[in-house]
């Protein structure tokens, strides 16, 4: 059965990683059919829209979407396009490699964030000349959702429950129904759960990342918390992440345009082929996927490197090292 | 003149080493009148008010106030305290200690959070069954109080300015506001800023504390962002804090009560010790505060030392050490 992939490069470094990514999906010889549209910065200025509406309407048909970065315009793509593949949790891991250097070497942790509400959803209003006002928005039905995905990821045997991170005791309704929606799902699944304060899990993930494992939270939060595990893993050039929502998917890379090094050839392709390695489990290519993570976990340890990481290859040396690992 | 000191110990910890740091106080000589008040978990059990009103008038009466911390209640006590001095910017301090473990030994931060508004204003409601909601609220006339604030602070030469940081990506109306607002005030006071995104700071924090210095932000942005500073410098037992208000200020460890080592005797004092020295200085009393700074930091360097810094000291010892070198 064919499977149709969108492909959105975007913006600066996005037109160098996510074509090394799609190499290397090509060279498994998998029965894909790429579909490439634009989004961001670029065509913004040529079109006066940084996300098409033929664009938005392939991320909404295609079987997933490998998305690489925009630019200024990043929310204007990335939250759309989230919200076309119906995206409900956004996975993130971030995982300390060998041979990385990183602020926590032992850090190994996967963030399930709250993909379509909190500050996200986005109503705003300047009341008066002095007073401006957001409204955040948290559902029962969003967090169960989310939940009942946490207690399926971590059924696999590998996890121990996982920790509910938010800040209930300041903004008691609404965190306090996600945090009770979240424990109430994973208690009928018989899943173990702790709950930690946002602002003490910034503090106990610093002092000990190994304490933490699978963390499920709400949308800023989870934004915030995964950014800062990067930094715990020696920055965002190796972070992948999944936008998982009913019927399809997005894939992309943490990290942003990188406008000091686009056009160089130089990019570090490695969390956008971390990416279609997730996209692969997703569509059901367990093998596939293992296959991708080892060939890039073994780049990254045995080199060839891009300059990020000390070494002098470029994006094509270290795509055709991975590929030649397949 | 006689300064009225109003002295919250609390719960936990909070009854160890606020008495520590009133000792510290006693033992320079100043013309304070101490009055204690309480306030936290064990008075809402006898009373019924986890904050008597007496408490509440006394913080809001007092010149200072100097308080420990509370259990369950925190955010019960300490929401209503910050309000009672009126307490528009929070100073939290977040700097790595000679001889202190930390996991970025160069960090040397110091955030001033707004301390009124955003997501702590506090207004929630639950719409339906599904949908619960919380208003958050910036408003011109704090960011520009913050800011006006920020500029003094920054004007005494030894700082380049300060960073803005906020999430006005996605917050655009809102955090737009913050960002725009404290800006404004910068330029007009001939200040240098720069602004960052929230995650980008979290993620370029832990890879690079040396590049940030003074960072203003709404309130929640400062707390879970100085919490996180807090794990680069080795956890929370060193941080200090002060909010301030115009006519008033209460200062505070920005530790928890500890239940685990509550009632032993071996608490560090030093985050509360050094809320002291905030407090020395906030009450123009500068000499005793760098006397207070360098008695504290001589300590921590060489010892005596608490068990949570290796060490084998009491709270006592730890104290009187401290006092033996002012
Ligand atoms: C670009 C921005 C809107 C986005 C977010 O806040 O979700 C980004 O930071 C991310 O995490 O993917
Ligand atoms: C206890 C809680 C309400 C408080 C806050 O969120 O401000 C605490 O985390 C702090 O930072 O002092």
């Amino acid at each position: 059965m064919t499977h149709e992939i969108a492909v959105i490069p975007g913006d600066g470094i996005g037109q160098e990683v996510t074509p090394a990514a799609v190499e290397v999906l090509e060279a498994l010889e998998i029965d894909f059919e790429f579909v490439e549209a634009d989004a961001g910065d670029a065509v913004l200025e040529e079109t006066g829209e940084a996300l098409p509406q033929e664009t938005y309407d392939l991320a909404a048909s295609a079987d997933a979407t490998l998305f690489g970065a925009a630019g200024d315009t990043a929310a204007d793509v990335i939250l759309p396009l989230r919200e076309a593949v119906d995206s409900f949790v956004n996975i993130r891991p971030a995982k300390a490699y060998p041979g990385i250097d990183a602020v926590r070497p032992k850090t190994d942790l996967v963030f399930l964030r709250e993909n379509t509400e909190g500050v996200y959803a986005g109503h705003e209003d300047r009341l008066t000349q002095d007073v401006s006002t957001l409204t955040r928005v948290v559902t029962e039905s969003a967090s169960a959702r989310l939940a009942e995905f946490a207690c399926d990821y971590v059924a696999d045997g590998e996890h121990d429950g996982f920790s509910i991170v938010h800040k209930a005791n300041v903004m008691r309704e609404t965190d306090g129904l996600f945090r009770d929606t979240v424990k109430r799902v994973a208690d009928e699944n018989g899943v173990e759960t702790d709950q930690v304060l946002m602002d003490a899990f910034a503090t106990r993930v610093c002092l000990d990342p190994e304490q933490f494992d699978v963390v499920v939270c709400p949308n800023l939060a989870g934004d915030v918390l995964s950014d800062l595990a990067a930094g715990l893993v020696g920055g965002l050039g190796l972070l992948p992440s999944a936008n998982v929502g009913p019927d399809r998917a997005l894939f992309e890379p943490v990290h942003g345009t990188a406008p000091d090094i686009a056009g160089q050839g130089v990019a570090n392709p490695a969390a956008t082929i971390i990416s279609a390695a997730m996209l692969l489990e997703y569509l059901g290519y367990d093998a596939e996927s293992e296959a991708v993570h080892a060939a890039v976990e073994d780049t990254l340890e045995n080199g060839p490197r891009t300059p990020d990481l000390g070494g002098d290859a470029s994006t094509a040396d270290v795509t055709e090292a991975i590929v030649d690992r397949l």
